[in-house]
């Protein structure tokens, strides 16, 4: 893959070094963690020093980082019906802003009538307003917004909905996997009582995420039982040398995020730029603060997904909104929510940078955009 | 960990260097396999070959293998009320047999209520006496009935179990985790609707396994929900590399599985025989077929934990009963179920052999318990 541009870290990033590193020494160790000889030990070990990493990352206590397969596992054990802190009533509602990861959506473990969406703005920020008039309605509540949204890399107003959401005596989980390792955060001052995070978005490998508690947090149901791992919350041998390369990769992003934060916010303002010389664009969530690497835009008449293999054939990597799914092309319910409907929801096209992306790859990007611009809008109002 | 030798294989294996490569390769691929681009397409591709070794060394069909973050998850969604085969009734009861992994004795998603334990005998064979009556008592019913014991290693007599579940209009889940790669498997003339499997058992790495279907199985509910993955049956980004090595490994094991057996059976007969020689031992469920590679056994006064320990510092690693939890020594559930209480039952060790055990391994090994046997047993006759 030579000559390739990969402009889509949003969707999952290349593996860093250091968690290869922490992967490969992984694989030497025979041991099953939960066995007490030697080599069980050994891979005993490898996961508690990464759980110790993680923990480190977002300011809690290793012994709240539960290890998963992956955000949207830590998502589904997340939005467990009955969770309560301290002495607050257990939750019996769930409400999600309507951005969320369709993980997040899904609901978890609440039944489907439990179970409000927030509405969101049309700059994509989620309504404060909506939150408290529905937090009002009834029982303590459980509400999950994520920290930035993974398609237009809006970041939310955490400290704001966690105001709202501990002085209705709800509880808040922030699913924190697309803002993690890009902006700093600190599960305490964040203010949430759950957050979740996803190693491939960092650096880490596929496959292996985390929910992190505040301590005060009670009544986590495992979503996964039998053996007594992750303390009884999450049965099954662990994913050993994931885990291990997820710890690494985290110290590593951690290290490294005040300056790929700063040098992605360059970038990306030289990417925008060059698109906008070249067409004039829409750019989805503008007047919000967004994360460093991630433009969302569009141009009215343009087919994301025409874009996106023009894109491709080009030698350019990127996404047309949300790639988690089953590759099916279908129309963002992220700008649905934001209010865009249609024509303009269907043509957005998501390029999200990362640490090893340059200013090359940004004007190769330009580059084939501007080549491809003209030829698919032209292309379009001819069959429209 | 040089000159140690590693008899715990039921617990966990060492990674195949087949599957490390495969590993190290998909490393190389940045994309995610959802995403429609070149990098992702390529993630795709390995996923799907993987998905291809498994079915094939199960003799089943690509799409009815179901990729999950291993044993424990793969038979937490297989345990699913309502699961329905053709025209036949949903199941509403469950039943496993006593001696299953704690994954399968939690149930799943069935209601307690709704769950039966069918007895074992005394050489750790389900009884089919006692299923034929469960299962004459009510509505339609799923059955759980493992391959092979993971720690007596002996073979259930699945034919005749799944003769009984499918006249009695049931269902037969098949936990094959620790018999897949010792003994040929082949999900249709073992008659199971369906089998789970491991990765970590053949070869693969830890956090991966399987759960293959039959082609008339249907209302499998998603145990984790979002994004459409694994045919809309298990959502989140997939494992791609632990998924590629599990693929790799899975060949590896099938091409070997033959000729392991053989070898291994021949070294358990060395081990069986050395440690009667050394002092009379009791091997558990020595009157059933056994999986070629595992020996439980005990002798009346021995202290399983303090054998392990005392093999740990002689350099050998070995197991008490069941690794897969979370390190505490419990009395053996299998064991119990086989009605040997008390003592007994907290007195078995598991030796495990695998691809790499050598002559001189169950040597070191017999060894190390001649110098142990003595000072074990003594010990616990002069503190009883």
């Amino acid at each position: 893959m030579s000559n390739r541009v990969y402009l889509d870290w949003n969707a999952t990033t290349p593996l860093r070094p250091e968690a290869r590193q922490a992967m490969t020494a992984a694989w030497d160790l025979a041991g099953n963690p939960s066995s007490v000889h030697a080599e069980g030990r050994q891979a005993r070990r490898l996961v508690e020093d990464a759980r110790a990493a993680i923990a480190a990352a977002v300011g809690a206590r290793p012994q709240d980082v539960v290890f998963a397969s992956g955000g949207t596992e830590a998502n589904a054990m997340a939005l467990t019906p009955g969770l309560r802190r301290g002495a607050s009533g257990p939750v019996q509602r769930l409400m999600v802003s309507a951005i969320e990861h369709t993980s997040v959506l899904s609901g978890g473990r609440f039944p489907a009538d439990t179970i409000a969406a927030i509405k969101v703005s049309r700059t994509g920020l989620v309504d404060l307003a909506h939150l408290r008039a529905l937090l009002a309605e009834g029982p303590p509540a459980l509400v999950s917004v994520m920290l930035a949204n993974n398609e237009t890399g809006a970041i939310q107003p955490i400290g704001e909905v966690a105001d709202i959401v501990r002085e209705a005596g709800g509880l808040l989980h922030v699913d924190a996997i697309q803002a993690f390792g890009k902006i700093p955060l600190d599960i305490k001052s964040l203010g949430a009582d759950l957050i979740t995070l996803s190693a491939h978005k960092i650096g880490g490998p596929k496959g292996v995420g985390a929910l992190v508690l505040t301590e005060p947090v009670q009544a986590l149901e495992p979503l996964l039982r039998g053996g007594g791992q992750e303390l009884g919350r999450r049965a099954g041998t662990e994913n050993v040398a994931g885990i291990a390369g997820f710890g690494a990769a985290a110290k590593a992003a951690m290290a490294e995020l005040a300056a790929n934060a700063v040098r992605q916010q360059g970038l990306r303002e030289r990417l925008e730029k060059g698109l906008r010389q070249a067409t004039e664009i829409i750019v989805f969530s503008e007047g919000a603060s967004r994360l460093p690497n991630t433009t969302l835009f569009t141009v009215p008449g343009l087919r994301a997904e025409t874009a996106v293999i023009g894109f491709d054939l080009g030698g350019i990597a990127v996404s047309s909104g949300s790639a988690c799914s089953s590759g099916k092309v279908q129309p963002s319910h992220v700008l649905a929510a934001m209010g865009f409907g249609g024509e303009l929801a269907q043509g957005a096209v998501r390029l999200s940078l990362g640490w090893s992306t340059t200013e090359a790859d940004i004007d190769l990007a330009l580059e084939a955009w501007r080549k491809l611009a003209d030829a698919l809008l032209r292309g379009r109002r001819n069959t429209a």
